[in-house]
């Protein structure tokens, strides 16, 4: 797999996912700012990915700025986390990343500016590598709850596209295989930016993995017809009390899957759980363009000229209808979810 | 509204369903075969606007038969009609209309051929003028469901385009709308084939009923959040036993209305209803070309090349999900359908 996004040389080189499958090609981020719109723009996207690349954005903003004296340089790095912040309110590992740095520069206080330049980037290499890591262990513990000859069902990309790589929903998908399971994913398309049919495909297909892409209005219409034998997504957030956001059309699934008797599982590390959001509902949607909906990969019209659209980027599953939550330290009921992480840290 | 389908001198005039929303073009078929393509590739399309055009699609083509004696024109008009019968598994309307139209040939049996010709014309424009009496008759009935200010959500298109004109769903949104309810409609844009970004969104904006499009993965967070009042979709064919065959996805929109207990409405003629037909299991399920979920409108690719595709045009919905199906007699609990029918007969 190319990677998502990686550190060279003082760039921040991102595939640019919004080509995808047609067109491997990446932006070389030499700004922050460019990082920024790199994140706005779903250039990269997925919860973890959008932490990862915030980090070293701000990494990047780091090394320009000219101040010799810690308060200054302080002040010019919350100034770009706070630009980077700024770009995407519902995924919290963005804000978790941005103050895993905010926290790593206040720690280095007493050291060379130079010193904290370099230590910043390897910090948002750190969260890189480990998410990695937190994928493998995702997939392992997942891995356990995926029969030996099973269609699963995923909605959206968490896979290694929206990560540092492996993937969460796709790293369960990875474990299973690699375990020599006869699996094979049905890949919800997932308008209206197509992350399924264009992300999730295309990586699953990278590795030989069986995958076949419906719209997203065949997913029932599948589960009924006893085709679906688990379904795993993502998460953007999750609330203390278990209810997930994720990718809209994500709520329908669960739905679904629960009408039918179909075990259904979110996948995601420990940072996109935000404890400080004690429910889903308190949970901020993004609205994004119209013209996502109205125009199909930005150029292809669907809808009449000035029809009034409704452009939600993301729902709330409530933890009811959550099997289970498949984190780096193991599988929760979404109801223990809160009082686990707290014992956990 | 421009007409669906008419009849002009010799010609069997469709408007170009396909091309839609961005150009109003029309096919002059001038043979029955070229009808047949129109209804193959969803030139018209909706399944009373399908049966409409095979029993004109009939008529047009007796007129170019040469025999002189009955039974000679009789077996190419049965040719005809199979021809015609080949194009679409799924809507019983095809079928219904056909039948009717067969049945015409055999009541005519001594009367001349020229006579015989220009009476399966009328018996066809007789089809569509009565299909769109009985949409005014199933919006007068639907209108009693609708509420004074309601938000109504409806799947693909069972508009005046589906239909001779007026529409079924539709029908029931015009008469609320011509009642001076305060209504608005939320479109699903139906994938694959946008049905309902491209011709529900096109002809209530013609109309100036307020309508907003969303993807089909958005109805279920929208009716979480309490902004759907009701559902309202037609049907391709409904079983005996209540069960409805619709457009892919709305057996989707159909368990999340019963998991927000939100009433659900099945709007159609009577032609739809397949009493041969015991339940939506019996039902065959049309499987439409993988390239109508890889490419969008035909053009724009959406997926890898070479990757999987399930492509079912309809699904079931049971009847048990279903509030009422309205028809041109009235509204039915679908449990009672078969025997309300059979004693409207």
């Amino acid at each position: 797999m190319v990677p998502t996004v990686e550190w060279k040389e003082g760039i921040v080189r991102i595939l640019d996912q919004s080509r995808l499958p047609d067109k491997i090609e990446f932006v070389d981020c030499r700004d922050y700012e460019t990082v920024a719109i790199a994140i706005k723009e779903l250039w990269v996207r997925g919860a973890p990915a959008i932490g990862i690349t915030a980090a070293m954005g701000v990494a990047l903003g780091a090394q320009g700025l000219k101040a010799l004296d810690y308060d200054t340089f302080q002040k010019g790095v919350l100034e770009i986390a706070d630009h980077l912040a700024a770009t995407r309110p519902t995924a919290v590992n963005l804000f978790w990343a941005i103050s895993r740095m905010k926290r790593t520069l206040a720690a280095l206080k007493d050291e060379s500016i130079a010193d904290i330049k370099r230590l910043l980037v390897a910090e948002s290499q750190a969260i890189l590598d480990e998410d990695i890591a937190m994928n493998r262990e995702i997939g392992r513990h997942g891995n356990a709850v995926i029969g030996q000859e099973q269609t699963i069902l995923t909605h959206c990309n968490a896979g290694a596209l929206a990560t540092g790589g492996y993937g969460t929903a796709l790293g369960v998908v990875r474990a299973a295989w690699d375990a020599g399971k006869k699996i094979q994913v049905l890949a919800d398309e997932t308008r209206p930016v197509l992350q399924g049919a264009r992300l999730t495909a295309w990586e699953l297909m990278q590795d030989g993995i069986p995958v076949t892409v419906i719209t997203d209005s065949m997913a029932g219409a599948l589960m009924q017809r006893g085709k679906v034998d688990v379904c795993v997504v993502g998460a953007d957030r999750i609330a203390a009390n278990g209810d997930v956001a994720n990718k809209i059309g994500t709520y329908s699934v669960a739905v679904l899957a629960h009408a039918h008797g179909i075990p259904f599982y979110v996948a995601a590390p420990s940072s996109t759980i935000d404890l400080a959001t004690a429910n889903g509902e308190l949970i901020p949607i993004e609205q994004r363009d119209p013209r996502e909906v109205t125009h199909v990969r930005g150029e292809t019209a669907i809808a009449p000229d000035g029809v009034g659209v409704d452009n939600p980027a993301f729902d709330i599953t409530p933890a009811r209808l959550i099997t289970g939550i498949i984190t780096e330290k193991g599988i929760f009921v979404p109801s223990e979810l809160a009082a686990r992480m707290r014992n956990a840290v």
